[in-house]
């Protein structure tokens, strides 16, 4: 008999006795909860939990699924049933850097995220050789022409590659191009962003000069879920590196590389692990 | 009707079953669960558990052990039942150095961590001025004479006067006369040090002095309760500064203060708020 | 003969030349330079040095000043001389809040700023107990009655004492009363605060609800020389914490505390050591 | 007419006059100093200096170098003067961890270091393709067969290979083969290795295993020049990531990743860039 591991994500209004009767059911189905945590948000009332659990694999997660629907008709909630480790079909969209993307490349080679990368889709052709020395597909997607329209051409073309590979996560690894308000909420909380500040300090363009100009002493990065508010999205995760009087733009920008890099991939791994739950545009990220 | 919040810590050997039966529990009790936070060590086969809950306060607290005894029998679990918030009768034992013991006095004046200071003690006389200023009691017990039993003098009468305050918990607040192990273990689970050093490294004398010469980047400090292994009890909370080639051993030091001061009160307020469990000389520290 | 520091601060336009000019000033003067930073601004092409050196005080500093004046005019220099170590004339302004206030007094007590504190004056006369503990004078400066004149009524009169204590610096220890431009004019440079953001997310009221309603990940705090911009003034240390989607509005406060006490202390550290140039609203810390 | 930029790095006993005869010297050469640092250690009464300058190339750095041999000589200086930047010829030695060997790959294709890679050595042949496709060389040294003499076999291999291929930075990213002292001592100070604890903490075999078990909250990373005692080199730099009870050796190992390659990175920007002198088994990093 293997062991099988699957993980309920679930939020819903606060109340007496909800942990007790989702804890039963997991026994009830023959599962071991191995790790659960629970969040209460006081002001808001809500509750959220992340129950990992392990079963033998005899009932597919549909049919659990299906089975926990009372309980989650009984207190109102949302939720998801997921398996773990998850392999989730990706694509990650890159412009012209090359540190997140090719750090997800690697991570992806290693395993280390254990993503299932379908395609590297860039609006320039810079980064194929890489790419595809790592064996994965590269599909260059340019702005072609007149901007009015070739704008709305290249994105209906990104989106219908990606419909195309069935993609379940988008990884917009320093990707330049703003997307459309329709787009970010097709794929909403399926999508990740790398932002090259601390938000909300430093929305916009050109974050690293407005960080020296302002004359902080630390700066960040920000990896959110991507919504139609530019920049305002749901925050992932978030680091910071110290910075003096002698960094320049350029050494911020390089210095925020490494930050970028470190932060994107800690947001996927929290993604994929099903350790997010989003409310109110705010995170619960699970330990 | 009032309500109350109790805290029940739980390590037993994993098994299935045992989140439903405590969930189940509480719920029976008439109570609600408002955290809850659960850890399997996969590699020694135990399960910890916090289970944060409100109650009318109609039963005592002894009542509500009372009842779960027979839980824990089945499950074999070790536990506890505490309330919140707790305010332990506190001893603060001192040496010279004034930095933990002044902001551990601050903090108890305006609230921040809770303690119930019975009262300073000290090797030295020099702090009493600042402890009385705060209406706390100062006592004074030197290590009087001739060493060889001057030091066991003194270590009794400390000894007696913590057990004639009925302390509840033991702060060293960077004292500096070690403590025999007959003291350790006496009080242990109930004293938490500060150690001036990123444990394990640099134990012993002189952690400043010994960093410098290594030439490190980056110093630390750590909290831990105390066991009768000098440096070597379980680890509450760490944190680290970073340094350069430019700070000698007087700059170290003076950094160093900083980390001992925060580092000590936040593993003085896990402890508090009985966030902590010990297994194998490593804590589970909840978040 | 005995040994005194002295340390000279230099803002110019760049050119060559000018290390080795002060290098050889300070030699013929008969000092020895023991530290020497430089920093130079190549977008603005500005020229930043802090030496430290010692020598016989057989001069004075206003003395060596004047000697050094005709360097400084021919390059085109602002520039002082100070000595080392600096025991300013201190006041501190402080509202409800204790914990800035209980660490500068302690760091006080045990003189590891080096302050001579004249006095804590503060709107609210809830820390005179404690403050008189250190043996500080405490003045309570109300603001009484009639808003629209009683504000103004109160900073004359905090200016004014400022002015009979001779001070020369003035830290805000979490003083919650907003200072009129006119005020942060006449003391500028020689007044420090600190603000619970990382600046400059979050300005304005009540940054730890902004914090938490932005889901952020990481808390901060920053401390500026107080120009009439309110909270825009140069920045001279941050630190930042990480939080949690567990951490509310209070944790954040409680959190941030710590912070703005230990950056609060490393702002003032800078500024007394004369570590510190101010050019286009940003600071040159020097390390 | 070209600019020209180059780096003296100095350390002598610490006299009066060593910065304005330095300084004097880059003016009377027709130099501009753009930066200078200096250090003097008090205990040791060292003198360390870093001077940046600008020259426009009319002289060799071997001539300047000649002409600043009687300053040298007067004050007793052990001295390098190199340019910036500088593209050494460099050799990446790997075994089969490939996160710090992706990073130096990626950060040498995109110019972040500006390494001139001349090799990728390995005692096992596991990142050729990944090596190729970044368009470097690699080359599999195995150790083969009877381990004792086949152990110095290979080192005389790597080498013969490395005088060959003269390299003047050798980087050992997560190489796992102990090198023999007459190695270490023939490369000294142009040899780096990365080392997956926070030394002096955790020396030896299976570090995250030894963090775990002692139940540190926090691990760290550590570069250091290699030198004929095992981990104890010069440390060039070190970084820290928080943990907790809920990370296992593999989690440890994992998160462990992402600090090694980032470490290893900036300590390798530090030597290349010049910044780095070292003095009784610790280094000056100037800033």
């Amino acid at each position: 008999m293997s062991t099988h591991t699957a993980v309920l994500l679930i939020s819903c209004p606060d109340r007496a006795g909800i942990v007790a009767a989702v804890a039963a059911w997991v026994t009830d189905t023959g599962g071991n909860i191995v790790h659960a945590e629970q969040h209460t948000d006081a002001s808001d009332a809500m509750f959220f939990q992340r129950v990992e659990f392990t079963h033998d694999g005899s009932q597919s997660l549909a049919n659990l699924s299906t089975q926990f629907e009372s309980i989650a008709q009984r207190f109102g909630m949302t939720y998801s049933l997921r398996e773990l480790p998850w392999r989730p079909r990706t694509a990650i969209l890159s412009s012209k850097a090359v540190h997140c993307l090719a750090d997800m490349l690697t991570r992806s080679k290693y395993g280390d995220l254990g993503l299932d990368v379908q395609a590297v889709i860039s609006n320039h052709d810079d980064h194929r050789e890489l790419v595809e020395a790592f064996n994965y597909r590269f599909v260059h997607v340019p702005v072609v022409g007149n901007e009015a329209t070739a704008r709305t051409e290249q994105e209906k073309s990104v989106d219908a590659l990606l419909e195309q590979l069935d993609v379940e996560l988008i990884i917009l690894a320093r990707y330049m191009l703003i997307l459309p308000p329709w787009f970010a909420k097709k794929w909403s909380g399926r999508m990740i962003n790398i932002h090259h500040s601390f938000l909300p300090a430093f929305i916009g363009a050109n974050p690293y000069r407005q960080a020296h100009d302002r004359g902080v002493k630390i700066i960040g990065a920000t990896a959110h879920y991507v919504t139609s508010d530019l920049d305002e999205g749901p925050i992932l995760e978030q680091d910071v590196a110290r910075v003096s009087h002698r960094d320049d733009v350029s050494d911020l920008t390089s210095r925020g590389r490494d930050l970028e890099t470190v932060v994107l991939a800690r947001a996927v791994r929290a993604h994929v692990e099903h350790r997010v739950l989003v409310w109110n545009n705010r995170t619960v990220v699970f330990g």
